[in-house]
């Protein structure tokens, strides 16, 4: 493997614990509130409408719409089910926000600083540019650019979220790597010629994890942390 | 005036010194092959080239490409013009990638560091964003985001270039401010509602620059340098 000019992050899941972070943050907002809950279940839920929610705009089905947008729509759908429907404007605005407030995995700071040195690092995230900065000004990750839906005006697994997002930075495809902890996110970069690191977060989905536990191919490398990775590409 | 959000810099005169950066690159290109010539009168030629080659993007006579695209056209041209076509492909590419090479100011990555504290900072710069990754890795310039022509696909003065800027923040336009050398620039931003720092650069076309010597309109901040604007934020 010749090193790749660019690295390319999936964010949720690869470089901050999306999880924790709206679970905790849920579970204060509403203890503040006198109201009890599964919060952990209500995360899952409200992950779960993700998929779903940009599928539409995959499929030609809806005009693209940046990712704050699909998430109100789902946290709208999340609170009706259980009966939250009457938290006003403001109030489910600040949940929605809590997207933009993610906090990174403990290697994911560290390691990216480390991969900038030889690499240009991107974010390349089905996440809006708007909330990506936010979410690196909250973890003080540093990137050198935020690429991704807002730019191809789609949703990865899409091709077009890969190539263009090389394409901005002057680059051919084979000249980037996609960093994921997810197997299907290599997949569709591997499919269109980007070099490929797996990430395996074991504990993004919790104790009960039964997805991305292992890479589904051989990928160009496997490791678990961002600093793992760049010992390996510093190898 | 209420605190800005977000700040959204020029690049160009603003933020880095492409002059002297061009022309001493340039000098140092063509001595090692016993070039002789003038490289300031050259880099004012190409850079005089920059604004009628976006105007064709700007007035729809030509789809959209990015800055390296222009600046290489316009680099044929001078070159041509001084009868020095022949240099091979190579060499005008490592040429035209001394627009990704310009060294800031010396208060820019201060100045913005200082800024970063307590704002979103954005490139909001003609230049494409491979370009001003590649800018802001040479000066070691922290961007939250990188904006401007590629988000919008057209060239600034265009009106789409600041609002798709400020969306891609999630910000509105009264949210945010344009920081700049160039009366121009902050006039198309005013008039879509941004607030406006002016930035004096009196050096920037060297010692006989005739033009943005003053501020034209009462900017929200007048001042010589982003340390200066972030002292002026701070008050």
């Amino acid at each position: 493997m010749t090193q790749p000019r660019a690295l390319l992050f999936d964010v949720f899941g690869t470089v901050v614990d999306w999880r924790k972070s709206i679970m905790g943050n849920l579970e204060r907002f509403f203890r503040s509130r006198g109201v009890p809950g599964d919060w952990e279940a209500f995360a899952a839920e409200w992950r779960a409408l993700y998929q779903p929610a940009m599928a539409a705009v995959r499929e030609g089905r809806r005009d693209y719409v940046i990712l704050d947008v699909l998430h109100r729509e789902n946290l709208d759908a999340v609170l009706a089910k259980r009966d939250l429907g009457g938290l006003n404007e403001a109030e489910k605005n600040q949940l929605n926000a809590l997207w933009h407030r993610l906090d990174p995995w403990p290697d994911s700071a560290e390691g990216l600083r480390q991969l900038r040195e030889k690499h240009v690092v991107a974010a390349l995230s089905n996440g809006n540019i708007g909330m990506m900065a936010n979410v690196a000004r909250h973890g003080d990750l540093r990137w050198d650019a935020i690429l991704g839906a807002d730019i191809a005006r789609d949703f990865k697994p899409k091709p077009a979220v890969y190539l263009r997002a090389a394409e901005a930075l002057g680059l051919r495809p084979g000249e980037c790597m996609m960093v994921a902890a997810h197997n299907e996110d290599l997949a569709a970069a591997r499919a269109l010629g980007l070099a490929t690191a797996f990430i395996l977060r074991a504990d993004e989905h919790g104790p009960g994890q039964t997805t991305d536990l292992a890479p589904a191919q051989d990928w160009d490398v496997v490791t678990d942390s961002l600093t793992g990775l760049a010992a390996r590409l510093a190898a």
